[in-house]
């Protein structure tokens, strides 16, 4: 997937029901060009195929809150971006150290759930209470970020194995779940769930995958259906609440979901509606994975009680569009995440091979 | 709840955010009156309160197969007086048997998965096959209705215990958790998974409902909630995926959904995403009841394995009032029903009282 870079607020609205062209060319969901960065806002998708322009560490702080761009291993790298930001921005402030912890304190807290994000922060803030210079920090980012796209990679290669071992056994199409979006553009290129996904489909394995809605926001009808449609992944998609019955009818060989953060247990905090996809896969005896970076795990927590659950506006459940979906005078409520416990776990996939969870902290030696 | 007759095609809008009048009264959910059935208009529910008119068993069969009403109970209703209208044509058409057998069939058949509907409509064809009068076959149909808002009164009342106990043990509101809507609008009056919670109300036992979406039509969202903010019930709207959650972090104490059919060993079908409550109530040792009247048992089949899941259309899940809610290039699988397990059910609320899964075969007795 090419980098391409516009100076220009791209707007190409798609058609109903015709293909969407955004120039033929692929992207990855952030990149850096000439002072600033770009992002593909995700909420426009997939009627509209929107590039934006963030400026300062006060537009990626509404960014990331506002969900233009989400996904764990992408708000790292916005979070690195904007910290970066912060530090160039405090050089022309009357008291540049307090607006920079200021802004970086923001920044690690817009979204409370995926590890990532703090991570990102965190990174780049010790290079620069280290004393690094402008371009030096600004490097550092990128190859944080070129490292998050190597990760993606090298999930792909390892998890791939699991649905390769299935092709291979079954001789026939393998039906995979998977959940929200966890693919190229949750991440800055490749994907984590979807990693694996791509990489089969290069090593011409058949595969299908059931794509679940992902309500309220649905990423998962709306972004990962996108990505898979012009990827050329064939795939279906579901509500959120048919993915019981198509593991109970044998329809589905393996669930590779994302992760916004993995406890030192294994305990998982994913999108809502992951842990009922959990308990469904065990029930019927299918493998359930979380395919995620190392940077996802929290080595400071023990277990998934000690992870916060995002609740966002009713608005988003009761909403699209600005169409009412439910009674708009009951209340509503709107957790974003789940948890799901390390025992419904058959394995994590990550850029250093597949582990079992009680196998996790091997990777902090 | 009283009965209110209308001749007119009554449209009342509800102006955003403001209270819904629909003239201070309350309805059942179907009622005859001179030689026509009128209906609630669910698809208009929350915003507007329409009702409909329908004069032929071919108005019937349209207004089943597009939803106007729905819910196993109601259906079933619904079909005897489809019958009663098929047989009343039949005297004026050439040939009369072929063209009611032609038309109870594509009655029985307009929606596969709730037995309520061809049991309905064989309880009025086998009073007609005895050769009754037209308005002695009226008079059993009303019977029949009369019959069905009894059963859900009983329902109310044996199910109320379930509530009364926890209310009594923990001294704090019960939180119930339901799924879809089976509540009066499923039914004729009372629902069935609501009748208990109406009942609580009644007997002034502090509760609160969680109300899941039950996408793809959120029948909960946009039926249950509304029936409970007229209802004065507490109650939130949630997606359908943060089930799990809730029961995890024990905000639930009992849930009580509706069947569509019941199958001799208790397997259960309802709608979709009932299983994957079942199996988060049971991981969580939370008591999951089935409420439905005895009819919606079909002791002719022996499990789970034999009830037909209906397939609707993928615009369902892909559009709701024409805007796009997932990608509209991808395509979409939209099953409206599940089986949940006899081994996942804790018991059935019926009018007879409330039995274990292994106990349901006492009422063939």
């Amino acid at each position: 997937m090419l980098l391409k870079i516009y100076n220009i607020r791209l707007i190409i609205v798609n058609r109903r029901r015709q293909h969407l062209k955004f120039d033929g060319k692929k992207y990855h969901s952030i990149w850096y060009d000439r002072d600033k960065v770009y992002i593909i806002d995700q909420r426009s998708l997939p009627e509209k195929f929107v590039i934006e322009k963030i400026r300062t560490s006060k537009e990626m702080i509404a960014a990331i809150t506002d969900m233009h761009l989400r996904g764990a291993p992408l708000i790292g790298v916005a979070g690195a971006y904007g910290t970066f930001f912060a530090y160039r921005e405090s050089f022309s402030k009357p008291e540049p150290e307090e607006y920079y912890e200021n802004m970086i304190s923001k920044l690690r807290n817009c979204r409370p759930t995926a590890v990532n994000l703090s991570w990102g922060v965190q990174k780049i803030d010790g290079l620069i209470k280290m004393g690094l210079e402008l371009d030096r920090v600004l490097a550092a980012v990128k190859t944080l970020e070129r490292n998050e796209i190597e990760c993606c990679k090298r999930i792909g290669a390892n998890g791939v194995a699991l649905i390769r071992e299935i092709f291979n056994v079954t001789g026939r199409t393998v039906n995979i779940m998977t959940h929200c979006n966890a693919g190229w553009l949750a991440t800055v290129n490749y994907g984590t769930a979807s990693a694996p996904v791509f990489r089969a489909r290069d090593e011409e394995i058949n595969i299908h995958v059931w794509v679940s809605e992902t309500r309220p926001r649905n990423q998962g009808g709306k972004l990962t259906a996108w990505e898979y449609f012009h990827e050329n992944i064939s795939h279906t998609v579901v509500s959120d609440s048919s993915c019981g019955h198509l593991m109970q009818n044998k329809m589905v060989d393996l669930v590779i979901v994302g992760a916004d953060r993995i406890a030192k247990n294994g305990d998982t905090a994913n999108k809502i509606g992951t842990y009922l996809k959990a308990l469904a896969a065990k029930y019927n005896n299918i493998p359930f994975y979380i395919a995620a970076p190392v940077s996802t795990i929290d080595f400071s927590i023990k277990s998934g009680r000690d992870i916060p659950i995002e609740e966002r506006d009713e608005n988003e459940l009761k909403y699209m569009n600005e169409a009412p979906l439910i009674h708009e005078l009951s209340p509503a409520l709107n957790y974003a995440f789940d948890i799901t416990p390390a025992e419904l776990i058959t394995g994590f996939i990550t850029e250093k091979g597949i582990f079992k969870p009680a196998e996790l902290l091997r990777l902090t030696l």
